[in-house]
């Protein structure tokens, strides 16, 4: 028995939840919590509607991705990330990244690979997105909810380590996904999923 | 003027914003917005109170990172991810940093880099974490507010591309950091900040 197996038989015991805020697409949670050391706090978290999302990296060609220029009311400025969005109902990852990818870069996919599932901030956020490689594209599109036409931008992924760093480049979940994609084509990443 | 310019000088206008729900540590604003082509929206934002925050890659030495193992309530698992916490009031991202891992992995460090400053979900969360590589370390320790000690676990950068597809590592922020420290200790990836 390793030590994760240890400590995973030793979660916190969840005493109580209760919604404590709620608007349209947030909802608070406060959660009471018993740690195996026996002690007790409450924590909150999120648990929004978009619990289960995906992001897609399109290759268009073995070295080009497509990247989107999106306005993001978070932080208030356009950012530089890869397509994403909520799955719909039916949908499995693969699926649903085909679809967002056809609403805000204009292509479909005949090859996806589901690399990893990975989340954003654990300790507060409930939920998950899917990284899925989109290879083969072919031109297709699909109309989305965007206020605004996405402005698609490709880029090289040998300069990965310059497009990681232009400030208009931030969110983690991008980052993480485009170091995924390039390691898994060099061979050196085996998916699980 | 690059394309990045010119959309950069046509954000969206806000044209209000107002709280609609409020917790102990989540606020979420309801945005109207007005974007450059007429069309209308209102978006939701969480602003919570951890606007500035960091993550520290503490490196013990060349090629060993340290990671901790922490439950996680938001997913309600043990994740295996990167020392963290919110900056304090008056302390730069590298002194929040050295901060935090005195409190979680028992060490200081004297050579402190900023990385990178990234965000988690830029279209629906403000704030962002700036990420420091912690180098030539020193044992010390300071007493966080964790509610159970932080089970700390080295692991190999040179196997980072079985690290990253550990099941419980999941986190893209410590997924993201730890392939900018590859790529900056490889000298690929110069740092801006």
């Amino acid at each position: 028995m390793n030590s994760y197996t240890r400590r995973s038989n030793h979660l916190p015991k969840i005493l109580s939840t209760r919604t404590v805020a709620k608007s349209g697409i947030f909802q608070i949670e406060a959660v009471d919590l018993c740690f195996s050391n026996g002690e007790k706090r409450t924590f909150e978290r999120s648990v929004c509607r978009s619990l289960r999302s995906v992001m897609a990296i399109p290759l268009l060609d073995k070295d080009t991705v497509l990247l989107i220029r999106e306005y993001s009311v978070g932080t208030d400025r356009y950012e530089l990330a890869l397509p994403k969005g909520v799955m719909e109902l039916g949908e499995n990852p693969l699926e649903a990244a085909n679809r967002e990818m056809q609403e805000e870069v204009g292509y479909g996919a005949k090859r996806l690979t589901c690399l990893k599932e990975v989340t954003a901030i654990p300790g507060y956020l409930s939920g998950s997105m899917y990284c899925v490689l989109a290879e083969e594209l072919y031109p297709s599109t699909l109309i989305g909810d965007e206020p605004e036409p996405m402005e698609v931008v490709p880029y090289s992924l040998k300069e990965l380590s310059q497009l990681v760093m232009l400030n208009e480049v931030t969110e983690a979940r991008t980052i993480a996904a485009l170091y995924l994609a390039r390691d898994y084509l060099a061979g050196q990443l085996i998916p699980r999923l």
